[in-house]
């Protein structure tokens, strides 16, 4: 026999396992608020990135689980039965990318047992668009189009509208979140989890993680907006309230029959975390988000616990613990009549300790972002077209775009923080979008320029279009014309207002002839194409067609067009016998640039100086405006830090979503470098070859006042194993005095001052990227007498570090993870079979000196030129018939109407429903141009010049309600300090439109959403 | 813009995201078998471990989820609304102990739906234990006893009957599964996962894997089973085909408008693992065993991969897929008419590689193994005595004794191969469910003894028992006697037969006296109870109990006991002015052992004799049946191999699975050693300190013709760093030609051969770890003229190594985890408080020597004394009241009947329907012994022979149908070779009871197992 047989007698616990009796338990979930007492709303939620470590649609459907174990399909799946199951059960769902792939899998049964969840409120869609976008690198006009996207959808399904904000992870959050895509879509509170560690710890201290947050100078109160920080993430409030399956936490035991009943100790747990938040939090409510990434794949592990701990922590007695929303809770919120802390400006930078602030990201994946931007507009234009031609549901449209350009919105696509290959997939669905795209501009083109009896019926045209002519690509324009052809370039503005611009094709020969829509010769010029670019072409085509091209084009052809606003002109390129005139071509090379007179550049107002000796930019002067400014451009760049330090605490790298830079080091040309003018009547171009890797184009218009600096960086060199983070400086001698402004998603500029935040006492631990900020639209600083503005064709990170000086970053090749998930060192590569190189990164900024107080008006013009692009199409034509068979010029809008220069059109588009989508947005903030930041109007009725309007709604910013109906339910919050006699500043905002009139008004800033609907007999198109 | 912005228009797959049209698919899973194709048997399951890395309450409620991601709850609980989704899915679920935890749990709806489920075949219940029971350790009937548990709650909740063995895991097979827990309890086949890797190569070769299995050599073909060992292990085809949620399996991807669709390759998959598979098994029939440990915590994410296989392998059509279970590929292997391999014996040892044996487990854990086969011993008599009072249903009973046993047969409970803290829960279950059933004996003991007048209804006498009398620790006996009290000792014997037997306890004075039940006095002994004992006494009594005890007894008291069948008998112990005979205490310790002359001991026939010098074992004499053999008994380590080794192959440590030593040490006495020999009238004891951590005492019985050897080992020392497994070795001069034979869970012995398997040439790799077996009742050997045999008290590990040798592992302290999963060193400690130190056991085997063929009737039927020791209970009375006022001898059978010395009741069992489990067990095989071996007949009547029987029903070995019903169930199988012409061997088999002369007939080796139905007339006592 066994001595130590581990007897316990003693030892044994007074339980029996019981006989097989039944013992089902049903917990009492019914709980709901409950006044006096703490209430903690247990808010079940799942956070699914549409795309970050794997692709959305591996997220969707499970697969590549090797990567991370994540599929949507799953939570949604399991989430049914388990709401089913008790109707106390609550969950929100955000992320619409996912749910429509989901909704579109269900059978009818299912879909309407989804809806009565939805309807009974047991399922809460909230934030609504079809990702949980970004808030440093979007665009405004992507994120209105995202959300659009997704909210139309729930009120076309549901006839719900969307009430809260939820942007719980992006990394830093933007006032156009706040004040646009929150309180303007009609939100009634918005939720984050990031915010900077030093903020979050005082508003702890001082209860100020929730305020009523005023994004927007202009709007004021009129666009505010309830807004809640949490107090650590988006995640449950400790370690052990984690419930996937297969979790570490102890679930709660309550099986007496069973060994390890624990539910005093977990009741305890709840109680003790619960009073712990409500310590920082005005109220008597607090939130528990309690899922994260991906959870609930089982969703019924988590509602299990949470009955229990329900059932349980209400016998407890000591708090109430119930079912919720964020929507239950800001009503919560709302009830207490409690007063918040305002909050102004933004939540930016993001850091969420000492040495790891979230600025790199701000630039991360640059050529993404560029083409993120460039789809952007042309998806503008595209629907412009589409609404002209009339909408095809089943043929090609504009909707795999918007879908595409909704995803890569998503907090880690245009942010460039997802895995290379999850990078790759956003840009193939934007390139199947594009090229459903631009088959609708092609096909709406040739309609359009069909005389008016053929219309669209028997269209033959096939345009072409060159997405290539960025690298110097354009098959179209590069065809021999000696044999009698002619190219015809429809150039069509989807501006509302007429323009001008200089237009630069590929030619093969220097013997061509420009003709404008009457048939008038116009000026040209021809620049020759230097290798520099030939090199690029010929790389990339390789690398991104596969094919070598057979062409090779010598001469940029360059002509100005003008074209009426939402129209086209028409531009016909012929052989001609003499030469078009040919940029004086002046070769300056490096080793020859001894003498000391300054190198001028410029055949307009505008002329920029080159020292002799060294090449460098040295002033720039405007003979009109008398601008004279002395100015420094050059690159340096950053050692990405790689995290290797002996303090565990210091061990951070400089990575996809940080910026820790190592040192700064100017990049001085070394070895083969050049300096290259050439000159013309259109435009002289200074080339300047600074570095093997770094090549630059500076190019001044003669109509034109500022400088357009188009940059080609990469590959970047890591032979020395150090990453390199390239930024690009503008010198002056102005007195900025620490300040500058950025654009918020290239709306609102917000004063920025270095090393300071208005909201705490800041700790400087990274003085240069801590005072780095996002840009989308430009930076600018000024001192007593100037104003220098930049602005660029894609989100970057910039700042002013020293005085006087102004930077981006445009380019980042880091060699280690930042160890915030996303497991790969940004080291993009372009590979041609097997031979990867670091990728190579073309943009261009805008460089503009203005006298005090003139800045605006380029910046927002000239800003809204950048963003929409002439867009080309080209086809060929025998002799010179095109322009007597076809229409040459059009104009959607009356021909003696523009729009005010302060109103662009933000949205025309065709719904499925035929009404037609109308957003137009007043370009100016209050007291930022003396002229233009006023009230605007824009009679509708010829903008439509075309149509007979039928009726016209205005609509909340997402399209998904009526104003109306949104302003009446706006919550109005009360403001810490301000006492409600006090006078408030009086906002403006335009009024309602007169439905005889059809006249809009739109106040600085403002935003107006309409759908328009149109009487059928002026439809040009069939369907 | 971006020249690098990564256009892939060329690349651009033509696949258009489509728009939100409902695109629900419906999967085709009708499919059934297809003649003439390959069918795949899909057969979706879970293995459930009742206990492993955590305990089989935190495995079901899935706490302690960062040990193992477990939790058989969502496993159920997902399962249901799975198989209600669509009603072609099927699913088997295999242990009861889990089914049966979730089954209280459940609402009458979820259980009404359950029994839906199982009634239409969609859920099959099969195995149907309470676990799927180990296979080396266990000893047969309390695989009995945990099979019928769990049969007869299947049986009574869904009346039905499982039909097939799922014994997937266990590390070999054993022959008694198969005959017994196979074709005995009705199944139709028994598939499993693990045999030996050169004994699996060779079956794909010869396609054998599937056999006919006939386990039992007595009852042959009455008793075969078709047996499946599975191509690798219990899980899917190949690595691709895993679904558990955030398996890296590809998933089917079949949505066209996502990415990454790849239905022809998954099919192609699919196909070419069932081709692959088909290769090596006969017939048109494979089975894929979809699931494996604690998989299908969310049921759906298997079913929705599997949905898919069906619907797109069979539109493929090259193989045909369904969802199966066992049952159905049985049905079709039997439809096949196919003929089998036949297969004799077991698989026993199994290795997974060439250094890897799991023959250490026969061993792990010593103390537990004893302690289960203690409580199993226990829990027969407590069930006797439970239905001779009348089972309580809400008082105490022997349920949760049943319960903890049955899950102690768990393989890896009693396998020894759990994590320490789970091997505790086994103790701490099986210590509770001795507290209740202890009281259910003593309630009945004291019931028995009362006058029948009296009967139950004033039952005062709170009897008292001694668990650790094995420690030497007694309270009940322990107590001073000097003030007239007596110590009232009732004697319980479970067994069918009179039986005598010398009882020991511990007094604390020599003056004593011992009555008889007829107040006679009878002949005593007293021995000291020596200083190694008492140290071990007060050790663990403080570990265990926690207290110090506050009596010291100095003596042993020995008398001999002899006890009716199934009944008990009274003694008296009083204080006395004489001496109870006082053993003869001669202590010689070694340094004295200086003489040549050898030192006999035994007071009976049989005489062992040590040496002078020594004091080793040289010889055996038994005067009556003149043996005389010259024998050594020793003890050696192997040291465990730790792993460490240069080859990646050869990389396997010695763990609680695997047996790998390296190296063999004979353990030589060393330092304080003893050799101490105490005489009486009833035995002599021989105590020897072989080394510090090694003490052997050595009995030799008056009446006895074989040795008692107890043996205490431990701590086992490891300041060396190196792990050791304990053996002891009996040394003869016999002949015994490699062979030796070893018991199959204490019935059948089969032969083994050194160094030799029956079924493939056998490739030696580890000559000793190779040659080990599990060991239950017994190992002999034999020569031509004498057997040797040796019966164990528990299940332990052994071998004959060397001709004329037998081995026994009796402990194993090891320091390296085998990399099979637990995780764990077996390394066992006790702790008082923090003061840990190694294990120590303590256990007895037996040794005799036989003339050749004389051997079986002691194995046989002393291997059943072994198994039921008499049971104690303990009371003290007032002078010699007792005998005057209470019953001092019973039997539950006729005075006059016993028996026959073959036959042993199994079981006496009260069911809760009021009806009687009796089981009776032939207890020797054909040709085993020249009397015994034949047909033996039990008069049931005279068995029960205080009842009235109204109605006796044969039912299977599990009690879960009628006998003939199974009879006429089983599938008779063509075995290869054997023509149905051939006369088989005519097995034996007891015929029908004649309900008028209800006498049972039994062959060798049967088991009959029947329910009795009393007249009620003749209950006992009020239930």
């Amino acid at each position: 026999m066994a001595v130590e047989a581990r007897f316990r007698l003693l030892l044994a616990v007074a339980v029996f396992l019981c006989a097989a009796e039944s013992k089902y338990i049903q917990y009492n979930t019914t709980s709901r608020l409950v006044p006096g007492k703490l209430n903690v709303h247990l808010v079940a939620h799942t956070h699914d990135d549409v795309g970050w470590l794997k692709t959305v649609d591996q997220y969707y459907v499970g697969s590549n689980n090797s990567i991370q174990g994540a599929c949507v399909q799953n939570v949604l799946d399991s989430l049914i039965p388990a709401l089913l199951a008790d109707k106390n059960r609550k969950f929100i769902y955000v992320e619409q990318a996912f749910f429509q792939r989901w909704w579109r899998d269900q059978s009818e049964e299912v879909q309407d047992t989804v809806k009565e969840l939805i309807s009974s409120g047991q399922l809460e869609l909230i934030n609504g668009g079809m990702c949980m976008h970004d808030e440093a690198a979007p665009h405004y006009i992507d994120m209105i189009d995202q959300t659009t996207l997704g909210h139309r959808f729930i009120k076309q399904e549901f006839n719900l509208t969307p009430r809260i904000g939820w942007q719980i992870d992006p990394f830093g959050h933007s006032a156009v979140q706040a004040y646009l895509l929150g309180a303007e879509v009609g939100f009634d509170s918005l939720f984050f989890g990031r915010i900077d560690y030093q903020d979050r710890a005082k508003r702890k201290d001082e209860k100020s993680l929730e305020v009523v947050w005023q994004g927007s100078k202009s709007l004021g109160s009129s666009a505010q907006i309830f807004a809640g920080a949490f107090p650590k993430n988006y995640e449950p409030p400790s370690d052990n309230f984690y419930f996937e399956i297969n979790d570490a936490s102890p679930i709660v035991q309550d099986d007496m029959d069973l060994f390890d009943y624990n539910v005093p100790d977990r009741v305890n747990d709840f109680v003790s975390a619960a009073i712990s938040q409500a310590n920082f939090t005005r109220t008597n409510h607090i939130m528990w988000t309690m899922g994260t990434d991906f959870k609930y794949q089982y969703a019924h592990t988590w509602f299990r616990q949470m009955d229990k701990f329900i059932n349980y922590v209400n016998q407890d007695g000591r708090v109430n613990a119930l079912y919720s929303t964020p929507s239950i809770y800001t009503d919560a919120k709302y009830a207490a009549n409690e007063s918040w802390p305002i909050k102004s400006d933004d939540f930016f930078p993001y850091a969420d300790d000492v040495n790891a602030y979230w600025t790199g990201y701000f630039t991360s994946r640059p050529a993404l972002k560029g083409y993120v931007r460039v789809m952007s507009g042309y998806y503008l234009a595209a629907r412009q077209l589409e609404f002209f031609k009339g909408l095809s549901k089943s043929g090609p449209n504009t909707d795999s775009l918007a879908d595409a350009l909704a995803l890569a919105q998503h907090h880690d696509a245009v942010s460039g923080t997802s895995k290379q290959h999850v990078a790759d997939d956003y840009a193939k669905r934007l390139s199947i979008g594009y090229v459903e795209a631009e088959k609708v501009v092609a096909e709406s083109l040739a309609c359009m320029t069909e005389p008016s009896d053929a219309g669209c019926k028997s269209v033959v045209t096939k345009f072409q279009q060159c997405p290539l002519l960025n690298i110097s690509y354009c098959p179209s324009s590069e065809v021999d014309l000696s044999q009698g052809k002619d190219l015809v370039i429809v150039v069509y503005n989807s501006l509302g207002w007429k323009r001008e611009d200089v237009i630069k094709i590929p030619v093969v020969s220097e013997n061509v002839t420009v003709k404008d829509s009457t048939g008038k010769e116009i000026e040209s010029q021809i620049l020759p194409l230097l290798n520099a670019s030939l090199t690029i072409r010929n790389a990339l085509v390789k690398a991104y067609l596969g094919i070598s091209p057979s062409v090779t084009p010598s001469y940029w052809l360059a002509f100005s067009a003008t074209v009426p606003p939402l129209g086209f002109s028409t531009y016909i390129v012929s052989s001609a016998k003499q030469t078009a005139t040919t940029s004086e071509r002046r070769t300056v090379y490096k080793t020859e640039l001894s003498q000391n007179d300054a190198i001028e550049v410029g055949p307009g107002n505008l002329k920029l100086s080159y020292s002799g000796s060294d090449g460098k930019l040295i002033a720039y002067t405007n003979s009109r405006s008398s601008v004279n400014e002395l100015v420094n451009q050059s690159f340096s760049y950053y050692y990405g830090d790689d995290g290797k330090h002996k303090n565990k605490s210091d061990e951070q790298a400089s990575g996809a979503y940080i910026f820790r830079p190592n040192g700064t080091y100017p990049i001085n040309s070394a070895g083969e470098v050049s300096f290259t003018v050439l000159r013309g009547p259109l435009l002289d171009e200074v080339h300047q070859r600074i570095n093997s890797w770094i090549y630059q184009v500076t190019r001044v218009y003669k109509e034109k006042e500022h400088a357009e600096i188009e940059f080609t960086v990469g590959p970047i060199p890591i032979d020395d194993g150090i990453g390199k983070e390239i930024v690009t400086k503008i010198t002056t001698s102005m007195k900025t005095n620490k300040q500058f402004y950025t654009d918020s998603n290239g709306r609102d500029f917000i004063e920025r001052i270095r090393d300071y935040r208005k909201d705490w006492d800041l700790e400087v631990n990274q003085p240069v990227a801590g005072n780095y900020y996002p840009i989308n639209l430009g930076i600018y600083a000024k001192d007593s007498s100037t104003e220098l503005s930049v602005l660029v064709d894609r989100s970057v990170g910039g700042s002013s570090i020293v005085d006087g000086q102004l930077e981006l970053m445009i380019h980042r090749r880091l060699l280690y993870d930042d160890a915030r998930g996303v497991g790969e060192a940004l080291n993009e590569t372009v590979c041609i079979q097997d031979d990867c190189k670091g990728l190579t990164v073309t943009g261009k900024y805008y460089l503009r000196f203005d006298p005090i107080g003139e800045g605006a008006k380029w910046r927002r013009s000239f800003g809204q030129e950048i963003y929409s692009p002439f867009l080309l199409a080209f086809t060929e034509q025998d002799g010179d018939q095109w322009t007597k068979s076809h229409v040459t010029t059009f104009s959607g809008m009356d021909p003696s109407y523009s729009l005010p220069d302060n109103v662009a059109i933000l949205t025309i588009q065709e719904l499925e429903d035929g009404k037609v989508l109308f957003r137009l947005a007043h370009l100016y903030e209050i007291e930022e141009d003396k002229d233009l930041s006023v009230m605007a109007s824009v009679e509708v009725e010829k903008v439509f010049a075309d149509k007979k309007i039928k009726q016209i709604t205005e609509m909340s910013l997402s399209a998904n309600q009526g104003r109306a109906e949104m302003e009446k339910k706006r919550l109005v919050w009360k403001v810490e300090g301000s006492s409600s006699e006090e006078e408030e500043p009086k906002v403006l905002r335009g009024g309602p439109v007169d439905p005889t009139k059809l006249v809009v008004d739109l106040a600085p800033m403002e935003i107006r959403t309409f759908t328009v609907d149109f009487y059928s007999n002026h439809s040009t198109a069939e369907k």
